[in-house]
């Protein structure tokens, strides 16, 4: 995204890279003000019950109709777990408890680091909400693999069906997958 | 950091929950954008030799004069590896490869996510750079522990040296360290 005016005065800005700096920065032509761009995380959760696990059907864009695990972006004053469990709530309606950290996947080209916990939905309850059309649990062979929303998750997904057939991987003792797209 | 104009349209922004939102964000007077503030990725990489980790005296702001391990902020473009090796080049003159990730650190006061990777020194030679006044390498006793610029570095320093001294984790076999300050 671009960075046209100034966020302290206004003025129009210029792309520069600024003194003892190594990177093209939006500097304002007025105040100097310099304005930094940086990847955002993307925290979600892996809710599971026995073998199946909850899926979203997404009610707004990006990719609206097409199914995810509930994540979105992390707000400034939380921790990632924070982030995962409130996405959670407001994608789901679920008052979930993160549990293992399971993925942390690196998207340079989205500028975007997605953190992903595994969390045992237990007999909690679920629901639709404005950000979800429909919600439900899934084995691996009934996931609709062809329609799902987001690469990372799809990826995610599959490790965590294999990780499940692996007898050595319970869901207690899943390593952290970390993957680099 | 308050955004006082629109970086679109350069009018004043007022800060209010926009609809089908949560959060209070700095919405345009004038033409509606909404700006997203989020949390910042630091990376960076316990560099280590044999039984001794370098530490970098600061030359710029904040905590100047104080030591720390070679990290900084993420760059949109980049993965979380490659942020840790381009900050050890910048601030200690290393071509370094990482290793194992370390530590995650959540620091939702500062709006930060800390991610150390280990890295091997070997043989690499290191120098002083516009960032650091002076690089050395240091056993657990030798540490200034009382001139450690951040909380977050102190606090994985500790848990690095404390794995080394368990007979169960080796270099190698270090365990990820998820830390929430």
């Amino acid at each position: 995204m671009k960075i046209k005016f100034c966020t302290q005065c206004g003025s129009t800005t210029e792309l520069k890279v600024p003194v003892d700096d190594n990177f093209e920065r939006y500097v304002c032509t007025n105040c100097a003000h310099t304005h930094y761009l940086n990847p955002r995380i993307v925290c979600g959760c892996i809710v599971y019950k026995e073998d199946k696990v909850l899926l979203c059907k997404r009610a707004i864009k990006p990719r609206m109709g097409l199914w995810t695990v509930p994540a979105g972006f992390m707000e400034n004053g939380e921790t990632t777990r924070n982030a995962a469990a409130r996405e959670t709530q407001e994608e789901a309606n679920i008052n979930i408890t993160t549990g293992k950290l399971f993925s942390i996947s690196n998207l340079p080209h989205a500028n975007q680091v997605y953190f992903l916990y595994l969390a045992d939905l237990g007999d909690k309850s679920y629901s639709v909400t404005p950000e979800s059309s429909e919600i439900a649990l899934f084995s691996k062979d009934d996931i609709p693999w062809d329609e799902i929303a987001f690469h990372t998750v799809k990826s995610s997904l599959t490790k965590y069906f294999e990780g499940l057939e692996d007898n050595h991987e319970s869901k207690k003792n899943f390593k952290l997958h970390e993957v680099d797209f």
